[in-house]
């Protein structure tokens, strides 16, 4: 069994309730549910999926579920600009790890375009809304492309 | 019937033969034959796909088919770091247009970081190798998103 | 019943008994005595009141509150200056929202200079002190300015 | 007797009739109205009002009246961006300072984002409209606050 | 005869047909015949006008023509700010010239605001839209002002 | 009766007699009077001409006048490049405005590249010499262009 | 008895058993024995020894030990280079501080380059693995060097 | 007769009675006496003294007298860093300048070291006090030096 | 026999012809004549030789030839500055490349200081005139020097 | 027997006799006694020590005993911050190399964050005094950490 | 006896034979002399000249003299904006210092106008040519002017 | 007789010892014979070789032969990215200079990117290897290029 995990950072929470013209309106209970029924899919595909607001949870769960787990969804929230305390612990799990984005964050302020995540993570994926976390579950379950 | 187009910069016609190890061994052809596959699954999608290491073709390219099209994939490869004249063209057909990147240019060299195209973008996609064709056409097809 | 929030971030435990030459002997807790009294001049509002060290508990605290609340006075310490996160919890929530330094920032370190809370705010007051939470509450109390 | 100056810059004469829906309808007339209300609750302060749209002018007004003033209040307007003349003649009378602006000058052009001013006055207060200098007023009849 | 380059770089084609709010509703064509009548008002002058998505044939069309000319308008459009081959292009044929861009650049995006060009032109006009070319031409058509 | 504001800033009073090479030899008068003659080919356009080296008068100028004219030609001099408070004055009054600069601002130094009042303007004329100014005029006499 | 407080921030919890090639084979534990022993050397030390990977804990942590502490090593992980919470919390409590990393920050990505921390610090050690806190013991053990 | 210009900027009226530790406490009277006994020295040497808190008088200072004058001693206070059109206007009439100022400019705020006189000045002279007056005008009494 | 390509980028095929203060009155065709010549010195080297205006074409070129080539030398003229796609295209083929300029672009305009292309080249030759090429192709000629 | 080389750079031979406050009163001297008491605890251990005011002679003492030192402790002094040649003879001879300097250089002049010698060496101690150098041998004469 | 030390750095021997047209025909023994005849004005000031092109021997120079000495007049040459080392030297001895360069610095490439050396002087003198020794010895020989 | 200056910086003595896989394996003294067996093709050409670690006698050297040379070639090391004083001397002699270096600085680290010395140069070669002395060697033989 294959496990791949699905983390949320700051504010993901309130998807789909507030600010609702850009990030629109599913939730992310919603988004759990979807990618569950898509996760079934696979036989071997097994889904952890976790929200926090609070960066020193987020770096727990990493810790926690990483060293056994196939493959890491993240969705960084504020977090991916800011911390690399975040960056620090996802590299060193260092399993195949994707960010996700739901808005596309190098059209808006010059503070989101910096990604203190990227340089540890496989690829990254941005304004595709909720579509996004399907398409990293997608490229994981296939499994590892080029190098770099 | 919904036409797609699918544009290719500079050097993608070289994929796969060249530098493997970054870029994998799928080429531009395979790629080509994979999403045209794909697009059946919707009867009513379409797919132009095209390749230029030439500026003004492409422009040329979203020129003649951007006003007739449904959406746009795009792989700028190196034009999306520099070229102000392949996003005017881009931002003055004005249709959803995803931006792919075999690679995670966010973690290659710093001049790969600032993308000229991604703000006349939907989203943008990289270092899903050719898995980011895919799941831009996917996307596509499903329709819009929230705003911005 | 109008409610206002009053979120304090790291270290604000500590004032009055720690470099008071900078920050002054008047404790968190005679701050929220003295606002309490003067909101009582109000017949309709109602302070909440809290502080933390933890920006994720801070995250919480808005997004607890923050949806029936009328209004928020934030001195975010710190994070203000670091965290994306909070800034998006504010703007999350949507509600007058007016940031609050103890001290003059603009005259210390550089660092200080950055605020990443201001362009989700309606105001900001630095550099006087204990009274800066008054002028807050009052400016809140009186409604809506001129937008922008 | 305690002197309190009152100190608008460039453009502040517009006040109420243009571009109002930035900074409102009130005019600089009634803000000075106002305020010389509110400082008829203490017994000792008296109200000195100025604007000029001329640098100069109200460098001289700094020189003639500061030194026997008890403080400052300035809305520099666009001044308090490009001005060391300026900084240096509230520097050079020294007086507690306190630098006002209608609008969260923080939440807008980058180049309104520097204060030249900042750096020799006690506090800032921006956003709140004319409540600003009502609290500016406040905060200066109380008197000192901690140091820094 | 005294010939007049007309030089139209990336995009320019599609004048008058796509983002109209931004670039207005008159064609490329119409601006050529406008100035062909204007051109008329001078005995000794006549215009070639060119445009081109490709910026090796506009630099072509520089090296061609510009031996022959007596001045060159070009409207380099998104190459102005990323081109150096083309400055060289006209810095080389070192004929008088003027740049013109139909809306105000230095109101738009950071990336639009340095021109790579407007150090080899003796004069640049921004904002003023078709009539931007007329002046250009009229400017060329007056002959010399003073030195750089 | 529309009313053509054409104010000039520093220096400019010097015209034609010092730094020749550069400026030329025209004098601002000259400037005002074949300004005069062009603007008698209109029934319907009034100048008010104006010159000073003093920020604030510039600005008191543009108070005085701007709310009954119908467009602005303004070469502000070395003030385009430092003056936030001649742009908030231009701004304040709304009135269409095109920027003029007799040579080249973008072929010189680099402090002379940044304008600040380019944001506010419609259009910008720079390096033509004293017809600049005829351009703007007619830019202005011919009405609107498309927005932005 | 003097108290020396040992802080480690996010990630340290995995020493020892990941990036081993980067970090060493160290455990954290394995560190605390080892600084026990050495502590022990001296009769009136005495050592207390945290890790968390919340910025808001450790700021607790220093809150509550630094007032009755002789000294500080802290080894911030990541949180050094983006927290101003966590050094504003050292700063607040004022006994001799001294920072450590195991590998040599300023050899590795720029955004390691920047510390927050050290400009409250007495000193800094990095990239002497784990003897780092040794020394770091040591250092605070012996006293107070030259001021700054 | 060589006249000899020396021109003062904003706040030098203070000279003397305010923040004496760092300007001293000689007054502008007192330099313009002391130049005055030291210009008798030379036979032919002619001083006007000029002082304004005005960008504006400061230009037309130097545009009455200056193309009269053998050279211009100016200190320009907060103004030398800001003004573009002061400098204009010293470039303007083209005499042998020389820039003083009182305190050592280099070892104070980054703001203050940009001179955007400094460019068009033979020379500049700082930190020597009053002194740096006489100094200065020595120099322009003994003529020229080597070019640049 | 070992094929070496060389490759002239824009606006070289003026040289000789014109600016000929700058980069000489020698032609391209001498420069290709005189290296034939010399190539002939070596019994097993061939020249390709090529130059376009178009960045496409040049790209095409390298993708065209690379393959078979031993070496290519490579006079990028303004596109070294501003082209990733030519980077990547002299990447991707991966062959032994010397750059030539025929001036120091290091004493220049800022703008063509920073060579995209240098960082895929084995070395790079600026300054010496068409002597340039010369060096080069006797570099590659000669085979590998020590690695980096 | 092992060598370890202890060199000193500019200013260094001032030590304890001026900025006492700043560096402390143990002179170079003193440092050098103790250190080979130190040293004399390892049996294989063996001291070469050196101070110069000269770059050059810096790098000449690194060539002639390091190819045959087992480690280096180098307290640059201010060449840390400006010496390319002396980085480059660090890693010319290749041996474990400690950087030290007496005073916590993260918290003085932005010109001393910058250090050129960091990126070769195995790690960095600021800020400890004489202890610093203590810590050095101590650190080499142990043998490697971690790599990196 | 007060003695004043006059150093002189790099390429400064060279004076009055190279480049003359930039730094005059005057030679270092030329304005050495001169200087003593000057100091001969004085009863109780004694000169000591130096000239070296090693960074080296002026930190020896500085160190060897600088204790005994009441002053230091310094034309560091091209070590005033790359020295470190030469600075530190200057701050250790903590004489009264004042720089002086022959040409105008300030109006030279952006390189020179960074001194590193400024910041420990008392003030500084440029582009008045061997007058500026002058000056620098006559300051020194008066004393003390307000602090800073 | 033609003098040619051969000039190598610090750490050239090292060449072929050490970090061979960087620099090769040719020594310094085997570059001097070799430039010296084709110096002997030419019949007036004489060579000049010289290394130091020293940035004081690479001054002292070029002064001391600049004047009579007709040439030189110089290989800065380290010091030509950060030595004002060598470019200096360099300028001062005034003969055509190139600068060498044996590998591709352009590819290395960042402060490897500005060089100095290229300012004042003819020309500049870079990643050649030992060839590069050869090839600068025999463009100084061959006489002036075109200018600049």
């Amino acid at each position: 069994m294959k496990r791949i995990l699905v983390a949320n950072g700051p504010n993901l929470n309130l998807l789909g309730s507030r600010e609702t013209e850009l990030y629109g309106t599913v939730t992310l209970a919603e988004i759990e549910s979807h990618l569950r029924v898509l996760a079934a899919r696979w036989d071997d595909i097994e889904l952890e999926f976790f929200q926090s607001n609070h960066e020193g949870e987020l770096i727990d769960f990493v810790h926690a579920h990483g060293p056994r787990a196939a493959g890491l969804v993240i969705n960084p929230g504020g977090l991916g600009h800011t911390s690399v305390a975040l960056r620090d612990a996802v590299a060193a799990v260092g399993i195949p790890t994707i960010e996700v984005h739901l808005t596309n964050i190098h059209a808006r302020e010059p503070f989101r375009r910096r990604s203190l995540l990227a340089g540890v993570c496989r690829g990254s994926i941005c304004g595709l809304g909720a579509y996004g976390y399907e398409a990293a579950l997608e490229a994981l379950a296939r499994g590892p492309v080029a190098a770099r």
